[in-house]
């Protein structure tokens, strides 16, 4: 009973996300979705990339917690659009679903915007279950976290199409293997491009960015 | 439509875990649920606490994950009975619910066992709604997510009677404060007890365990 409630549930939700595909494709946006643990880095993460891509790629951000825009704060720094959801308003949500990125992208000017970065909710569980009407995925594991993450929880690493092994700084204060974790991500799902990074840092950063680069021009060749 | 199913399953989930809580007290056992984030620790704590427990406390523990035996096997070498859930054949659950514990229960033998600690799955947000019978429940927040965590997560912090703030020996290496970490804590639940802990170098481990044997005390001595 409990699962076919789910399951209509991720069924809606997958109809509207299809929608939204079309909807950012039309306006020739491309949509990066970030997962993650709680406290894994992306904010800081994301502070520095937004600060690299321009002005060469215009970007936007979404950004959802359950609560707090303290996010949304910080990103706000960097000078790019950030629009903040709180699922506290739909009963403290989990994660993000097709119909409040739909509702949030409405606040953005589309036509101005190449790059759209979708900050998710820090839960490495239920948003890999939602698709936002993304072109692609992605998932910040931290090194703080240990190796065996993407094992414990294969189906976000699996439904990812980039991971970053992030914190890399603290490696030599920590108990914990970085290639272990990485071929734990590959365990899950094989080839996938991990990149190493240090937020605070700064390193790592660049060929990330390279890499998402090329998926937007990959998504532009093809539109053509 | 959403809000109503989710509330049902909520309704569905308390009347069990009454039922699961009365059943537990009848058998004189102390419940305990800890739940964080993932990689905030839980298991190398349980681990160092469980060695320090031992003869006083006869403990056992169930532990829940959506894939692997890892925690379990770790847990293992304590010597405690410990029952592994695996929610990936229920759907991947992002939580234990009340009637997941109460079949993870029939496989320990209650009539030798004081304390049972349920090492819930790593999820800031979910398993707070999920009451599965325990008598307390508790948080670990690892110091490397940051001390904005409380502040973004309140529901957690706010259903828990005592949180952990892990991994204090990385603070010198950190750009994070823990008394600021403290201080949200606070500020969503006043007057919690906040216990500040390294689980690797086993600082601060006794001071919650006493906080611990005092609740089973208090329980034992309401029995009477």
């Amino acid at each position: 009973m409990e699962i076919s409630v789910v399951r209509q549930v991720l069924d809606v939700n997958d109809t509207m996300s299809e929608e939204n595909r079309q909807y950012f494709t039309q306006q020739g946006v491309y949509v990066f979705n970030l997962m993650s643990s709680p406290g894994s880095g992306k904010t800081t993460l994301l502070t520095k990339i937004l600060m690299r891509l321009k002005p060469e790629i215009r970007a936007a951000v979404i950004v959802g917690d359950v609560c707090t825009t303290n996010d949304a704060d910080r990103l706000a720094v960097t000078g790019v659009p950030v629009v903040q959801i709180t699922t506290d308003d739909f009963g403290g949500d989990c994660h993000l679903a097709a119909h409040v990125i739909r509702k949030a992208a409405k606040e953005l000017d589309l036509t101005d915007i190449d790059l759209l970065i979708v900050e998710n909710i820090g839960n490495l569980v239920c948003p890999a279950e939602f698709s936002i009407g993304e072109d692609s995925k992605g998932v910040v594991l931290s090194i703080t976290e240990g190796e065996d993450k993407p094992l414990k929880y294969p189906l976000m690493f699996r439904v990812c199409d980039v991971a970053i092994l992030n914190k890399m700084d603290l490696v030599p204060y920590l108990d914990a293997d970085p290639d272990l974790a990485v071929k734990n991500m590959l365990t899950v799902h094989p080839e996938m491009p991990v990149f190493k990074t240090s937020a605070t840092k700064e390193t790592g950063l660049d060929e990330f960015i390279d890499w998402l680069k090329a998926q937007m021009a990959k998504k532009a060749q093809a539109a053509k």
